[in-house]
């Protein structure tokens, strides 16, 4: 028998009488709140262009790697995905793609992409049973023709979604051109940028050099000498401030930082530009450019983000076959008191410096980012993350750090996805969640209701329009 | 005043009352469904000589460490439990041994064991009281005479048990003599072994050469060169499944492999069998055996296990006077992104292999593991382990790992244990803490009961099945 | 509107109507229970001289690290807390700074801080109102008017909170004055010292050769061997003895011991004398001074602690500026099982040796921690450690530790503060997270409420007496 979607308006809170109730009044001061998402992966086109997606596979399977993930981790192919290894086998029907996904969508059972997906299918697609092989064509043709309509254009659904603002990520290489044609529209929706510079700062990233002289030709600047280099850099951060960023935003694979000498820092560049460096040239080069990068965010006020902690396309054929972001990403274990104590040593307590730390590495909640955090006036703890942006993980980053950190060391919440749709099914169960675990504080009497409803009012939207300045 | 033995029909489910009636109502599709234990150390001459056990203390109290190390840790010695350091010195009456266990009895209250033992108690023995000082005695005689009726031998105790298949575990050296023996008797009782081949791929195991000489020589193989020695290694396994196993299984110190290039295997095998190799040699070739293990898997289809992570007889003095299992071991910080990476880039994609990974560093579940059963297709996660076998274990590990690896990249339940009469208890304490966890996720409106009750299957009884080909 | 105080009386238990009302009778049983102090760091002169404390904000805000941290990591700076850094910008007025943190109280929420202060306000101030900007004035003045009266002195303040015995921490370099002028005194209030030698075993500490001379001096042994400076700390340690101590406190950046030889020992004795020696030696000295403690305690019987695992004074310029214990201490990755070895096996099963075990690393738990202590008998869990030392970190350690270390293999609760005044606010925290965790265990049928209730009395009262041999 086909079941009803499960969207219980009480999902999420516990089922103590008294916190249930708490959570359910306090749920109710912020769930039409406006969103802000100052950190994610949407693609500027679509705001740009406001064309129509085209069909319920393209949009929701193919470009999500943690359906990606969990399908082939359960023996699904990527040829099945429509994903071409390059034999010409990828499956080319999305309907057939839509097929697999609904066959195997009971896989999802317990996940966040369940909760995140029953309410696209709910909420946002007014569907009402449960996706499996009996309404998979059903389901594929009712969102795909959904799509073609003016109302699930990209604008629409952003202002439907009461979205204040949204952030994208680009490279120092991009020249935004989306973020200028949306700017130019007069369409008052608000779609910044985000200035992520791993491409031009990471000597092992594919293609640095030929990187850097686009960046020297881009800016107009050159960059024999390291203070040419980082003026290069400036320039940028400087436009794509001009074209709305308030953040900048780095993917190192640790925290590492530096703080060398000018003469260290010159012969450190060159050496780098000779090409010929080791891999712990690299590493020292990465851990000075996060400090640069603190300096800079002193000059022009930009946010610092930094998202360490992960071995990026751990299995190699996959990646080879069909590249970056197809769900093989891993987190490694991370370290930061000793690996930031460079850059916070510098400019931890600079009044006008900003630095947001994430992790993917839950141990480091407690013992090293809550006393980080409750100490250094220059940074705060972005919210639990990836793979920990779930109910339990956003309940533990809660429950291992407010006591060292209090909350207003943190900054709200972050969706961080490419997934359009699921941003308000993303939001609203971080805030079921901060619900639940203050409602849990109220009924053991730690805080009181009216400081739980003050303090949700920030975790929901105040924190996060503080922090990136928004 | 002596008090009933606590085993409450609804222990182990959260007290909410909405949460408490679905644990119930879970609880009962499950309860009576027969015993599948696919990894232990019960031994297999019990059930081939179907011999009455001795009495209590020899069966419950010696070869138990988890006993052991408790009363150790609180001072008794292990000559007043019987062991003899070589002064003969051992406390030889089995009843005074089971009275300084009586008297120490409650230092059990908050662990699994006590919950275990409890339940032996009322259950298998039809016991009322809770066991001290005062009923020690009485409790002694009652236990062992029972043990010398016929419905207490071990296949009458297998068939009460409700077990459907139990797995050994023997070494490539073992003749597998018992379970040739009950497979000629005609009894219908599953015993099947388990290919454990520690000794001989680990160049620092005791008696490592002279293994390799029995090895050769069991086989008629010559294992002069790395192939002939991986050629005798294989007929042992073939020898193995003839006999029923259905899984190989690797107590490594880490979880560390390498996938060498032909020539370099055959050049570090022979520098071990030289006997002139370093600890980092040593190191290597266990690495380089793990993953031509999983290559054997491929081939003959045995389920691959590995146990990483274990500090062995940490205290020496104790290993010295008495040996091995003696409740010394302790765990170790853990790694298997890494340590992995080799193994599963050779095979983690491919159809015919199978992993299941167990750890002791709870620290791995939600950064490492779950993430690496949620992308590879062979890999699964073993359940909690040894000193997370317990309530509070395993409710870790599902809310560590169902997030990110779901439910179906799991195993059921191992009880892993030499503790024969433990294992019902085993089994329903695991039960009983995945109806719990699913009735919160009920409650909470996470999945639906529908869902849960068909979860509840898979994790009770169809995932151990299906994982271990049983 | 102002708020009163949320000091409810049911505060950190379960708002789950089985839990709480066990928790409640649970909780009668132990409150008006004497307060047991082993180890913290109130000053004895407060005892021994009787004067009264100062006003508040010197009082309450100036010496807590607590406090401190949280407002600088929000910004506020040093000199508006009272704090020269050489500049005479320093706030005199303590009246001023009393504002500072009324105005910021609110960012408090949610951290153990605010329970206790709360505490403090409301049961030993007799306060009503929560601390706000628009009460601050009225709130220093009437907790500095307090302080002014006898009642309030520290003497009377110890016997109102109900304080049997408090342990303080000295130097072996400390003449111990203010506890013989206690002793002399004929107050009945019980005030002992506890011996921590790390500025006369660590070579890297400040001073560490003068310190040795005034060793020498004070103990006038001759210390040019490694015998000699063996015998002079014994001599301190029996004068720590005969003034009341019972224990030993190590506060080492890691739990690294060594157990060389004695010719190596001797020898890494000259190296560190010579002042010619590396960091590696500074280390190895170290280690090697643990294992002697231990050996010693077994001489004496002084009970012994090792605190490790803390990375002091992180932020440089902070330290520069204003010194130690200013809330800069971040905690470390931490490792007992390879650390603790060399120590443990030659002296973790010896009968008169008693070791108890802290880590701000709580990954170690579970892993490392509760396997040791439920193995070597000489080897107890300290508890919940400064940043752990709040709800959420006390659960944490029983639900890691208690099922594989039981309850007997841990020694109640430490305060470990200098925030005297704090003190019952701290241990009616920590017996109220105990009577909750119990309730949770009787609530699920693990174990009976008799058990929980002789269990908490040992959590509450029993254990640390006999652990720290009060």
């Amino acid at each position: 028998m086909i079941q009803s979607i499960n969207l219980h308006e009480d999902r999420l809170f516990s089922s103590d009488v008294t916190q249930r109730a708490i959570a359910k009044r306090l749920y109710k001061t912020v769930k039409d709140l406006p969103i802000v998402s100052p950190h994610g992966h949407t693609d500027p086109e679509w705001f740009a262009e406001n064309r129509c997606f085209s069909n319920a596979s393209d949009l929701l399977i193919k470009p999500d790697h943690y359906l990606l993930r969990m399908l082939f981790s359960q023996g699904i192919t990527m040829a099945e995905l429509g994903f071409d290894d390059g034999c010409n086998n990828a499956e080319q029907d999305p309907l057939k793609i839509w097929r697999v996904f609904a066959k195997h969508y009971y896989q999802f059972q317990g996940t966040p992409t369940r909760l995140w997906l029953d309410y696209v299918f709910k909420i946002v697609f007014d569907l009402e049973e449960e996706l499996c092989c009996e309404n998979a064509d059903a389901y594929f043709w009712h969102i795909t023709r959904c799509l073609q309509t003016d109302e699930f254009r990209p604008r629409e659904l952003f202002e439907k979604f009461n979205i204040e603002v949204i952030a994208t990520t680009e490279s120092p290489l991009d020249d935004l051109r989306h973020h200028a044609k949306i700017a130019e529209s007069g369409w008052k929706g608000k779609v910044i940028t985000a200035f992520r510079p791993d491409n031009v700062v990471d000597p092992e990233y594919e293609g640095f050099e030929q990187n850097l002289t686009t960046l020297s030709n881009i800016t107009k600047v050159n960059i024999d000498s390291f203070s040419g280099y980082l003026d290069s850099l400036k320039s940028r951060r400087l436009f794509f401030k001009k074209m709305g960023a308030t953040s900048t935003d780095h993917g190192h694979l640790t925290a590492r930082t530096l703080d060398l000498d000018s003469q260290s820092k010159e012969a450190l560049y060159q050496k780098i530009r000779s090409q010929k460096f080791s891999s712990a040239d690299a590493d020292d080069f990465r851990a000075q450019m996060l400090t640069e990068m603190a300096s800079m965010s002193i000059e022009d006020g930009l946010v610092m983000q930094i998202h360490p902690g992960v071995y990026r396309n751990h299995n190699e054929l996959l990646f080879q076959r069909y590249g970056r972001d197809k769900g093989a990403d891993i987190p490694l274990v991370s370290e930061y008191v000793e690996n930031l104590r460079p850059l916070l040593n510098r400019y931890g307590c600079h009044p006008d410096f900003s630095l947001i730390i994430f992790t993917l590495d839950e141990t480091c909640y407690a013992r090293e980012l809550a006393p980080l955090a409750g100490h250094y006036p220059a940074l705060k703890l972005g919210p639990a993350w990836w793979f920990n942006d779930s109910p339990e993980g956003m309940a533990r980053f809660r429950k291992q750090t407010t006591e060292t950190a209090g909350f207003y060391n943190s900054v709200g919440f972050n969706d961080d996805t490419r997934a359009f749709l699921s941003i308000p099914a993303r939001h609203d169960v971080a805030r079921r969640v901060d619900c639940a675990y203050l409602a849990e504080l109220v009924a053991d009497h730690r805080i009181t209701e009216v400081q739980a409803e003050s303090i949700l009012f920030e975790l929901s939207y105040n924190l996060v329009k503080k922090a990136y300045l928004l």
